[in-house]
């Protein structure tokens, strides 16, 4: 990836560390331990690439933090957000034991938790330097905070969606019988990023019977005519924050039995993003979707949860999944994208990314939620 | 990122296997644990993006490997190696436990493995399955085991290398005085991906003062006449393989003091390359690089180790670091890159990857190791 300076509210990223201090606090947690990932970008704006050598944010519950870094790695950590937010930086040296670093700074600590996405080896290295410490999943208590977005977030999200979106309109343009799902996924890892990002994320071109995988990868099937194509795409902006929207085109004429499964999927789609509201339990905005599925006779071919959320990542809290009792509030983000999927014959999906506002749940992807027929 | 679909060799995929469960045996290891990542598509050749939803591959030191996927991953599991290899695999629905599949796996297993970049919050959720095992990181086991490139593997090196060189080659049109460090970065970001590289994983344009932190990100500092620039640039190929290539340029007259200075490096380089053979430690290749530099009168300006090692990761097993007393045996991949680094000042680096290949090491980068001098 191509790392890209981002402009920083300072004070936002302070009233972060305060609130995540407070939240594992509140937790029973003694110290955070976070390092290089989205929740490192997101707490001092530090995107620093994961590798093997130790960089280690240490937010304890009380107290200052500090980032634990490689020797080499400080110039570009304090020409970070860091820098300005005047944390102290420890260095370590190529023969030195950066985990000793952590056992002083965590001294006395009963439980720590760690970022969900650190590298095994180095939560075992923890594990194994904080003898008398519970170590845990920092998912929780970060997940959380960062479930919430605040206004400046909304708006990376609507530019992320309205950057895929003009993606979106140009498929159509791409899809035809006889080319293959690779050419046509080549064609819109460009477009993605004309249109604003800095990473292509995913590009999933489902053919046909490809189409019933939802998370196909790309191949050299061709195209054929009169057949439904599933697209979903999405790319990181220079902020970091996520787009991701799937759309289904129909190449030609699909047939009456997939354009009536397709209406079901549509009426769920919108039962979806209109079923948010402040204090619902996410399981019930996904167990509504569903309902418009199995009602429309097409709930078992419905293999998967109804959404997830975004921001710094693709996938993130809060989960639209049966199992998950959270309760939706104003400034939760995430997708709505109910599918069907017959084995050996097609498949389909729609998506959207919903901001939950004050005034209701808002769509930040507005293309057409009607199947794209593209005449041959 | 792009998923691409590569061909492969299935008889050194069931080789691979074979190798780590004889390994983890070896270790004391009753099974490894390997979840989306390098060692996945090492051992099975499936490139699964890493996501919340648990896929792992249960590889036990006697018995038959089992993939767990999530059911909507089935379909594209089944596309990959996976399914050519006949692995059996359990998928899980989005309400069940995954974890209760692991469980049931290793049931009796008193020590496990997790692949070393597993995701903390995974290998927690492990630990907790498995409450009367011990689990250790799969980095030494799998670690060794990759660090041992076979031919198809050199070859790939080899491609990578001259992908990365051919940019190198262009470098020179890119820098001129007044250009952003960012504007030479996006350029450079182009042509990796034009010498046939999927992504760009990083891009280094240190200009003058910049060039002293090693990983500088790119910034809008505009670079001046008459000052060195430090180009660190790579990325990973259709098959995962990974370039990683310096070289740093002058942009006019930088100096008697840095051309000095250079000369030094320039022979610490070329001392480091033809330090490598087999049956010397990597920390020996390190100290033989090191000494040159401390002759010089530079040492004191070389603040990390001489090298890594490379393949389906750009950092990976070896580590050319003082600590590190692994011996070297043919096959092995790594970087040799000293550099020096004046805070304030200037910096430069040389980077090639070598392999220690039968007669001797050889080098898969092979652009002009002199200071590349743009003249104004």
């Amino acid at each position: 990836m191509l790392n890209v300076t981002a402009s920083f509210d300072l004070s936002a990223l302070q009233a972060r560390l305060a609130r995540a201090a407070s939240a594992a606090h509140t937790a029973g947690v003694d110290a955070l331990l976070v390092s290089p990932g989205p929740d490192l970008r997101y707490l001092v704006g530090y995107d620093a690439i994961p590798l093997e050598r130790l960089t280690l944010l240490v937010l304890p519950a009380a107290g200052t933090p500090t980032l634990i870094a490689p020797q080499l790695e400080e110039a570009a950590a304090l020409a970070s957000p860091v820098g300005a937010l005047g944390l102290p930086v420890r260095t370590w040296g190529e023969i030195e034991d950066p985990y000793a670093i952590v056992a002083e700074l965590c001294a006395g600590a009963g439980k720590v938790a760690v970022d969900a996405h650190m590298w095994a080896e180095k939560a075992l290295h923890i594990i194994a330097a904080l003898p008398s410490a519970t170590v845990v999943s920092a998912g929780p208590v970060l997940g959380e905070l960062r479930a919430i977005k605040d206004g400046a977030e909304i708006e990376s999200l609507r530019r992320a969606g309205a950057a895929i979106d003009s993606v979106h309109a140009q498929v159509p343009s791409l899809l035809r019988p006889g080319r293959t799902e690779r050419e046509v996924g080549r064609d819109i890892a460009d477009l993605i990023i004309a249109a604003g990002h800095v990473t292509v994320d995913f590009v999933i071109v489902g053919s046909g019977p490809n189409g019933a995988s939802p998370h196909h990868e790309l191949s050299d099937r061709v195209i054929q005519a009169n057949e439904p194509v599933v697209v979903d795409i999405g790319g990181s902006m220079p902020d970091g924050y996520c787009s991701d929207s799937t759309r289904t085109y129909a190449v030609g004429d699909v047939g009456d039995e997939f354009r009536a499964m397709y209406a079901t999927l549509q009426a769920a789609q919108a039962a979806g993003v209109e079923a948010a509201k402040v204090g619902i339990a996410c399981a019930e905005v996904d167990a509504i979707t569903r309902a418009v599925m199995v009602d429309g006779g097409i709930g078992d071919y419905f293999i998967h949860r109804t959404g997830h959320g975004i921001g710094l990542e693709t996938h993130e809290d809060p989960y639209i999944v049966g199992t998950n009792q959270t309760l939706m509030q104003v400034g939760m983000a995430y997708s709505v994208e109910p599918g069907f999927y017959l084995s050996g014959r097609y498949g389909a999906r729609i998506e959207d990314i919903v901001v939950l506002t004050d005034e209701g749940p808002e769509s930040v992807n507005n293309t057409s939620h009607d199947l794209v027929v593209i005449d041959l």
